[in-house]
């Protein structure tokens, strides 16, 4: 299946309507606050309003949806857990006990697993979504990550993911997990870039020095091998990508095809994300990144999709957790906008003395 | 009664004990996470543990405290709005439509409004606590902006204020709404850190070209006039201070007393902070920054209480607004603290391969 074809599945993806955002910004004006003063949130929620194509946005119901792949690529030693620890961590997951669960516990968010590429021989746990596409990448080093046909139906699980969790939320982030991923994901951020590997190349889960200096030659080496082609998102994310992140580029291709608040988290969704706007760029209009990462390909990254983070907290960790801290501050940018009182039903001066 | 005095009736305000972030550290690297990778959310956690003295800490219940107060320096032109916006704005609060009650309700925090010195000839609403120490500060351009009677009396409502809170909940945030106080901040700031009032003076809630002008000049006049002593809090707060403002340095006090989580806000919520830690510096290991505001002054206040804020949204609204924002974050930290599984309970690999 073609990428159009993909897309032609799905409702269109269309840039939001201007004329909403000025709607946005008129209600703004009337709210009991000096113009502007709720900075960012102002601009989220104004945005959300144009998404949602109603003054009575609505940004209660999240899920973070978890999508967990092996990368073949950790053959060459570039990651300091071994590749066991994905599926270790699709079991904690499911138990409640990593991160992304207690921090969307408090937001009052979802947590959907899904094992979309996990290289482990047990099937996936009762309890994961969607299906395996195969058990891991292959060694991007040696060969393209994916072939065209894992893909795509990579991108199609995320799509169907992505859907479901419409018909359910208002917001959706994009989790991740995957050892070795962060390797795919400089190795994205390089070839959208342009940028060398030793710009956007940093330790992930914690490379000391000498393995840095070999996930940077492993990449500058794979690029020169595979010679990805930067114009198009579906060559990059099979040569140089994985199954988690062409998992995420589906999420976040239905969750604007369908109107909803995608929000990114760190390093490898973000090069999911930048890899989904290549292929449709105004779907950005449905983008909020979560944070700012300590990873130093982010930077870049961010620049490339036209956003900047809402968080800025030394997080490195991914799994939805800067999405799931985000979901916070874009709530509260709505409450704000829906609940506030107005100059005139408060009875305060709008009026400069 | 003098500020000893006041601080002799407090539990006494101790920094906290560098073991017990050293117990937290200790706990944060057997969580299922590469080392550090949930960044200052780790910090915060720490911190939290050391101020309440267990490795099961909490930050469930949260509240916004609000002081309302007017100031005499409004007869000089330097606010846009007039006074009666303050007691206007109370009446907002009470009734659940200002920004502070709609970001406070996403927080699950609960939000108590004090007139503690509002210029209107009404008595305080039903439903506000605390109690009027006068109606407004006299022109700090003409005479010091309180007696020092009125200056602690303000301080101990702020004190019964923030002990009644420490009783109910874990963390307290610092809110305030009173027309004219960003140049009674803007003020304080220079006082305290020899920065000249240009540097540290804003728009406040929206001064055009000449009333920042006027305001500067104002704030210059004032302080040759009053020569606060930089050294003396009490003394600073008095002559250029505010009702409002004392009282935030009562709930700073009472809050570092009885070990709660006390949380800036804005401009003018760190300047009390930053008078507080003057009073007692021990008192800033009970202190977390909220946010950045867009106020010119506030980095500079930032960095006189050692604080980075967790928050940069470009907001600059008051009222509790960022605290509001920020009770989340800090939730978040330390539910990822508590709730996540250990390497050993989750059977997940924490050696490198």
């Amino acid at each position: 299946m073609r990428i159009d074809d993909i897309l032609a599945r799905l409702p269109p993806i269309q840039p939001v309507d201007r004329e909403w955002i000025a709607k946005a910004e008129a209600r703004q004006l009337s709210l009991t606050k000096p113009p502007g003063s709720l900075g960012r949130l102002e601009d989220i929620a104004n945005r959300i309003v144009a998404i949602q194509q109603t003054l009575s946005p609505r940004a209660d119901a999240a899920l973070v949806i978890v999508f967990a792949g092996d990368h073949g690529v950790t053959a060459e030693g570039v990651a300091p857990y071994p590749s066991a620890v994905t599926a270790q961590m699709v079991a904690n997951f499911l138990a409640g006990g990593a991160a992304v669960n207690a921090l969307a516990t408090v937001a009052g968010a979802g947590v959907t697993v899904v094992d979309i590429g996990v290289a482990s021989e047990a099937a996936p746990a009762a309890g994961v979504g969607g299906r395996r596409v195969a058990r891991g990448t292959r060694n991007m080093a040696r060969e393209s990550a994916m072939t065209c046909e894992e893909t795509t139906a990579a991108i199609v699980v995320g799509i169907e993911q992505g859907l479901e969790a419409a018909a359910r939320v208002e917001m959706i982030g994009l989790g991740e997990m995957g050892i070795g991923n962060s390797t795919a994901a400089s190795a994205i951020t390089a070839a959208l870039t342009g940028l060398p590997p030793a710009a956007v190349t940093g330790r992930g889960t914690g490379a000391d020095d000498a393995m840095l200096r070999r996930k940077i030659a492993v990449i500058e080496e794979t690029l020169r091998q595979r010679q990805p082609d930067a114009r198009d998102g579906l060559d990059v994310l099979a040569k140089v990508g994985g199954l988690e992140i062409a998992g995420l580029v589906g999420v976040v291709l239905a969750g604007a095809a369908t109107r909803r608040v995608v929000v990114t988290d760190g390093f490898i969704a973000t090069a999911a994300a930048a890899i989904a706007l290549r292929l449709c760029p105004a779907a950005g209009d449905y983008l909020f990144a979560a944070h700012r990462s300590s990873e130093p390909g982010h930077a870049a990254l961010l620049q490339l999709i036209g956003q900047e983070p809402l968080l800025d907290l030394r997080m490195r960790l991914g799994e939805g957790t800067g999405a799931a801290l985000a979901f916070g501050v874009i709530r509260a940018a709505v409450a704000a906008f829906t609940r506030m009182a107005t100059f005139a039903s408060a009875g305060v001066s709008d009026r400069p003395a």
